[in-house]
């Protein structure tokens, strides 16, 4: 009777109708080294808990100078280092910039210590040594030795709750440490408060609140035990503490349930046997602590790490088969590694109850919808929410419900920037909120209120106080005396404003169509035709005499130069070709960008890469030239961006923890794997239209989860047959590169026939 | 019609049936001088709003040391200042340590100041010179010229709400300040966070969040000006903040409407007309911003700020005339204002939807009672809970519910100590909740689980960890070495021990009966029969060498001397006077007490008092002797009781700011008052009986509001006939110096017969 229960889940989860168990081809661990800046912990698909390892404490600042070393830690975990201080429960992956790491739990044996010590000596502190030989991750679960302690780690995670496995060595002195002054990102006021509450001999609650990255956020938790802990205590590192006389009326330190103060650490005491299993659930919320353990009880009810492990692996699964491939097995693992990092955010931001926390710091209730943070928005309209529009809808709906909440909750009325955890970062430029909410609603995923939403668009397009919005709209460009960005400002909106006359245009606004339309061609006053490249402009009007192409910094532009932002105007590529000089000087000039040679002194300030990360002055590892190999679609060498395409797929992305040239920047590093492996590429999302490009795969299959599915076959495709001679959909040969999207989700077969050689027809 | 309705309202409030308006009497003033620590603000009769003005910034530290000057602004006022910085909207009345001042607000005009400036050079900040010329004070209502800027500020307050209203001359260049890092009490971090919301052009959301006296405190409030304010900005003085950069994209300090930081300021600006009256709603919550929006609509609607000020003064009229008297004008000011000054608090700790945060920091809601904080309960349990179950049962039936709720939600599972906005700031000794709660169940005053608050009360006694408590269960006294006030806790405890034993008794449950009584006797432990006096005891048991029965400090006492707490055993008289050598002796011991001179040097030691706060070595300013005038009760000269009591109404209490000897600690001097000059006290509450003193009044009416009346009267009272001849009650004679509660409550008349001498049978 039992195994009928397992199988009927089974069925219910789909993983019977997989042929393979697509898991083990995802290795977190790439990404993890260099530039990658992903995390190897347990996570489930959008969960709100990353449980991940953090390998060392680096602070933001170092003798009151940025750190440049922090930057390396940003989803804290670097595979080239020999210790591990802790498991942390939230981070960020692929970002360049960083916060989290909130709540770090170590367990160790023998004399207690509540410093983290240093990786130069590790014995100095509670960290411990681990060696890659006895660590595994797969999705949803992570194991390590830590050979200091000889403690055994594991770790997994449902959406909202981390739990830990730690299986001691015999000890009458064995501790589980918890810091609340730990975090990715760390400076020394960081960690605005922290509030703990132990509640009986093995729960513990609390919150920790912070101002970092988000300049008010705060988390609560609910820790239980599997057992209960003997003794407890606490350090306070704060030397600040006010009116701590008042409390020293009786011993706070030990056994003490009642603790708060901005630099807390905690130990919890226990008698292990040999072998012996210690388990932790670690929920949290972004509401309250009732909430956190709500959490806990509705999603890690018991103490089987076995089942809750195989119920996360489940989801996993479920999620993988969305897309399935027929491919080398080197191609498999970077095509499921890529699938599965762009499953790791946007993060749930809500509880069980479905409360959450809104951007004006009060508790919301979300009716009919999941609420979702971490929009890092400036990288992820370019690829990933175009691609949850296909394989994610229903996620890619709430997300920009969620979006709408922020807009509606935020007293500045704008869509977010950066959203993270009910705050705006406001990190990067463009209002690109509007290109996924605009998206949506042009590719019929949005089921909100969508007047209201192009509202919204309107109104965060209008903000004349944002960087330079004023003089863009008066002027048309923005002048550089008055934004050190003011270029790629300027064609960030224009795309941005494209976006939003497309939504106007498919809900019969013609006013709006109009207006935004014209504003998307002001990429054109940032054009200079005597240099054919993009330039600043001066409040007079004229371009800028100081001024270097090949310089990223302070030329106008952020993480770019002049050559990867000269083709930022994906919504005209037909414009920009002619602006260039036709079809053919249009193919040389992208010619010259992916095989000059970008000198060292210019490659020292390109932001956020390795050396591999960039392909002549094409650079990769940064998004804004994301779409750049398919404009040769409309130059006069359009089988250009099949070559190009192919040898970033096998150049950029490496089954290795050094195989991403640059931040996967949650996601949409990945996301332009799994559309350029697949074939086509959103060069404007905002456009029913996927650009063609060359398939790595030999075959995909993307089921809509609806009984429909797209098949795509690449025939007689290989490393060296990378050029389409021929590519039919549904029998029908298409012959403008061109995938319309509600073609691609009515089901039906894509057919590209390849050969060794480019056609040049 | 409109009259009529009035007329209903003013029939509902009562106030149709006073003979006169009791509001004139009250003089807010007293006790801003010196040691009173009152404030002269407005509030509403348990008010959670205390809109009162502050008249300087004073830090808890100078040069990195206790600042002792910032003593005296426990309350924010003091009397002889020369300037006002500005209106806050949170204080403690009476305290002798302090917190609050949230939010303070300043009007002025002309150049904008970001900064409070000097009582020295008033000119080089916000501040506004005042004189009490031109100042007004009375119960709902304070009113002062802000001459600098010739703005007449005027403040009224309902329960949640604070109302300013301030007439402006003519200025392009008017502003309102609202600091949000100023705070009584101050220190350079207690300060934890702010975030503030601009909502619109004349609503403000928020929230401030400290670290003081009260560990985690978060206040949230809703801000209204009565018209749109021009533009507005913010200072940030914080000089660490976190991540500034990311923030700088936009100019975030001036219109910018997301603000949050550890040190902010802010400014509203404003055109005014010559005499434009510019009001202000400021409510409260302790929950949530929305909350605190609601708690504004619901008891300001309007912005009629006589139609407010009326309605909260109808509320005071209503609470004042609870107690009616015939007196002296200079008596009635002083029994009026120490009435007024018993009503302040505990203060209303719940938003008018119920919910308040709990001790847990999470959200709850108070079903079927009002949740109060500021339980001064070191002071208060003596007289002023007492006074509360006979003119204010309802509330006091609350506000042992609060402590109940207390005690559910802190971790520690103890009653509170000093409940604080949420936290527990465990001030001061003994764990005297148990006596509030005891007196409540003995009087029939709680109508809640009796047997759950007795057993919260047991547990309370037996935290083995707090302050000596498993010293003294053990071993019946606390070792002088275990704890440096080891002979008031231990005296404090045996006291609680037997209110325990009473609410025991009244409820049958004779283990506990007999157990608590047991402790009770433990004051006999350190009493040291040679020296007739209670003693600190070593380990061994033997009674420690060095001791001085006048110092104050460090002889094992907390605010008092042996002489005080020779005295502190309240619940056995009997077997005190017993110790003491019996009536006799004891009546010589207490005649030294009150007639023997304090030298200096010990007396600059007795904390919180000044030199008319001590009568011989009986120190009234302080709590601890309370009871002891009554003592002569039970000695050979119970007349003594009466002499002493009329000469402490006399000395002790007078209608100028300078008019209270010590703090009034929150109503209980206060408290003490309006008992005392009742002709009764509740010597040992928990206790059915009040013992007789000398009635200061002529006449009190004593309205229970439910039909009943108990009426006092003083025949041949004088200044001079402080001696009672005769007591009768309703036509009998008491002989035994001792009225019951319930023939209190019950209604009557007590007539006391006053003579020039005393009868000495």
């Amino acid at each position: 009777m039992k195994n009928l229960i397992l199988l009927v889940i089974l069925s219910i989860s789909g993983l019977l109708f997989s042929q393979e168990n697509l898991l083990k081809y995802v290795n977190p661990f790439i990404g993890t080294e260099k530039m990658g800046h992903t995390y190897p912990g347990a996570t489930a698909p959008f969960g709100s808990v990353q449980l991940s390892p953090d390998t060392d404490t680096i602070s933001y600042e170092l003798n009151g100078k940025y750190n440049p070393d922090v930057y390396k830690y940003c989803a804290g975990y670097r595979y080239e280092d020999k210790t591990i201080t802790g498991f942390s429960h939230t981070h960020f992956s692929g970002t360049g910039h960083s916060d989290l790491g909130d709540f770090l739990v170590m367990p160790t044996v023998g004399e207690l210590k509540m410093n983290p010590g240093t990786s130069q000596n590790p014995d100095s502190g509670f960290r411990s040594r681990f060696s890659h030989h006895e660590e595994k991750a797969s999705p949803g679960y992570y194991a390590v030795k830590l050979k200091d302690y000889n403690i055994n780690a594991e770790l997994t995670a449902t959406t909202r709750v981390g739990v830990h496995q730690y299986t001691f060595p015999e000890s009458k002195d064995a501790h589980v440490i918890l810091d609340l002054m730990s975090g990715i990102y760390n400076y020394d006021d960081k960690t605005v408060w922290t509030y703990v509450r132990v509640v009986n001999d093995s729960t513990i609650t609390g919150y920790r609140q912070t101002n970092g990255w988000a300049r008010t956020r705060t988390v609560y938790f609910a820790m239980k035990f599997s057992k209960p802990f003997k003794t407890y205590g606490r350090k306070d590192f704060d030397t600040n503490q006010v009116y701590r006389g008042f409390w020293r009326k009786f011993n706070q330190n030990e056994n003490f349930p009642e603790i708060a103060g901005q630099k807390i650490r905690m130990h919890f005491d226990f008698d292990t046997e040999e072998g012996e299993k210690l388990m932790i659930k670690f929920a949290l919320s972004p509401v309250s602590q009732k909430n956190a353990l709500e959490n806990m009880l509705a999603e890690t009810p018991g103490w089987n790490f076995e089942e809750i492990k195989n119920k996360t692996e489940r989801e996993w699964g479920k999620e993988l088969e969305k897309i399935q491939i027929k491919a080398s097995e080197k191609d498999k693992i970077n095509f499921y590694t890529a699938l599965y990092h762009t499953y790791l955010s946007p993060t749930v931001y809500m509880d069980v109850n479905g409360e959450y926390k809104g951007l004006d710091q009060e508790i919301h209730k979300a009716e009919g919808f999941t609420n979702y943070t971490t929009f890092s928005i400036w990288d992820t309209y370019r690829a990933l929410h175009p691609l949850f529009n296909i394989i994610q809808p229903e996620r890619n709906n709430d997300m920009v419900k969620s979006m709408m909440k922020h807009y509606e909750q935020i007293s500045l009325n704008m869509l977010p920037i950066w959203s993270h955890y009910a705050n705006d970062n406001w990190c990067m430029s463009g209002y690109h909120s509007v290109s996924v909410v605009a998206d949506a609603i042009v590719k019929g995923v949005y089921d909100g209120d969508e007047n209201q939403a192009l509202n919204a668009c309107i109104e965060t397009a209008n903000k004349r106080f944002y960087e330079g919005i004023g003089d863009y709209i008066d002027l048309g460009y923005i002048p550089d005396e008055h934004n050190s960005t003011s270029v790629s400002n300027a064609l960030e909106y224009a795309y941005d404003d494209w976006a939003i006359a497309q939504a106007a245009k498919k809900l019969g606004r013609k006013d709006v169509y109009k207006v935004f339309m014209k504003r998307s061609q002001n990429w054109k006053n940032n054009f200079d035709p005597v240099i054919g490249m993009m330039r600043p402009r001066l409040k007079d009007g004229s371009f800028r005499n100081n001024f270097d192409i090949n310089e990223t910094h302070g030329m106008g532009f952020i993480e770019g130069n002049s050559w990867n932002y000269s083709f930022f105007v994906p919504h005209d590529p037909v414009g920009l070709a002619t602006a260039m000089g036709g079809k053919k000087k249009f193919a040389e000039k992208l010619n010259t960008l992916f095989t000059m040679h970008l000198p060292d002194e210019f490659f020292a300030n390109t932001e956020d890469i390795s050396r591999e990360g960039i392909l002549g002055g094409y650079v990769h590892g940064n998004e804004p030239a994301h779409h750049v190999a398919y404009l040769y679609n409309w130059s006069s060498e359009p089988w250009k961006t099949q070559e190009t395409v192919r040898h970033i797929l096998e150049m950029q992305y490496k089954p290795t923890p050094d195989g991403l040239g640059g931040n996967d920047d949650c996601g949409q590093m990945s996301a332009w794997y799994i559309f350029s492996a697949m074939g086509f590429y959103p060069v404007a999302p905002g456009s029913e239209n996927y650009s063609l490009g060359s398939p790595l795969v030999d075959e995909a299959n993307i089921n809509f989860g609806n009984g429909k599915e797209f098949k795509i076959k690449a025939i007689n495709n290989s490393a060296k047959n990378v050029y389409v001679q021929k590519v039919m959909l549904n029998g029908v040969e298409i012959t403008d590169f061109t995938l319309n999207h509600f073609d691609l989700i009515q089901g039906g077969e894509l057919v590209f026939y390849m050969g060794g050689k480019p056609k040049k027809k």
